[in-house]
């Protein structure tokens, strides 16, 4: 079955398994069920067989889940059973959170490269990483092979960047400007904006 | 029509509507039309007219949307016409970049406390803003009458947060901790985890 016929809400949910397994796996638990997943993620356990249905067998009725097997599963599915580089470009902030987040490395990603336009960032370091000119981000980023991106620079900068990482050869883009970006249909954008879900909040509370 | 009613993937496309359209306003544009709107978001003119037909008549065929009007209409439909005080809880690197964060003032949202519980960092400051110890959390959130907060702590300390924060009268969580919570049926949560983003991106890569 191919990527496009599984709908996008249900790839969205695999992370949050995914997420919610490798804890119970972390506190040494062996077997769970739908019904215990759902529960702790406030889904319903119906959903949650449906969402795995898509992509095979994993556990039997009255038997439950081999937390281990589905893990394995669903890190092979979303492609996190190896590990990606990625770049990350601003060094303000967001692109220090980021730097310092230690929930990349065993979640299957590495922040490899880090870019800024600010001459009195360049060449220092931020948890061990150099930041490097963006003037040289294409460049870079081709000699590492580098396909994913996180783009962590002010608005009006953002759509710039992004045709630069594209051009490099960037094909996954998690963006944190408050910008809708324009890229070709073979290049995937994730957002982040943190006013986007408290909208989201304020809207039903 | 009663919040219920809306498919909550209607409401999650309207902050990034209001968000594109403020951006149009801010280059002093006055007219859009949902062509244009989905041209910049890569979503169908169709789905805009047929998202927003769900909260009455706000253009005519043909001659488009008037900007300052559905703006305003969208922050009334989102409630941010108003001002929110939100709490910040956790002090760490991105509790550091939520209150350096300059998007939120002018989009409906304020932080007005933040909390951490490392006695060195209780009493300093980050952006003007004093750091008031955890144990405080309580007491201050009713003494200010604050119903959002972001949560930005470590998975283990997140659930005890919340429930705090909840039993203080929160009702609307955002959380950066990798972790999903569990809350009443009336407090409306939403997460943010960028491995969560970035395994949605790998999928499709």
């Amino acid at each position: 079955m191919g990527p496009d016929d599984i709908p996008d809400i249900v790839i969205s949910r695999l992370p949050v398994y995914l997420r919610a397994l490798t804890r119970m796996q972390a506190a040494s638990q062996e077997i769970t069920s739908s019904k215990e997943l759902g529960d702790r993620l406030g889904i319903s356990s119906a959903q949650i067989r449906k969402d795995l249905s898509h992509f095979g067998e994993f556990g039997k009725q009255g038997t439950g889940y081999q937390i281990k097997f589905l893990v394995d599963q669903l890190r092979r599915i979303l492609k996190v059973e190896r590990e990606w580089d990625v770049a990350l470009v601003g060094a303000g902030a967001i692109g220090h959170a980021l730097a310092h987040y230690d929930g990349f490395y065993d979640r299957g990603f590495r922040i490899m490269l880090i870019f800024d336009s600010d001459p009195a960032k360049i060449g220092t370091h931020i948890n061990g990483f150099e930041i490097c000119d963006v003037a040289r981000l294409g460049e870079l980023i081709q000699r590492h092979s580098i396909t994913l991106a996180m783009v962590a620079v002010p608005a009006d900068a953002a759509q710039a960047v992004t045709d630069e990482l594209v051009k490099a050869g960037v094909r996954g883009i998690l963006n944190y400007a408050p910008i809708n970006l324009t890229v070709a249909e073979n290049v995937h954008v994730q957002y982040i904006d943190p006013v986007v879900h408290l909208q989201r909040i304020t809207y039903y509370v």
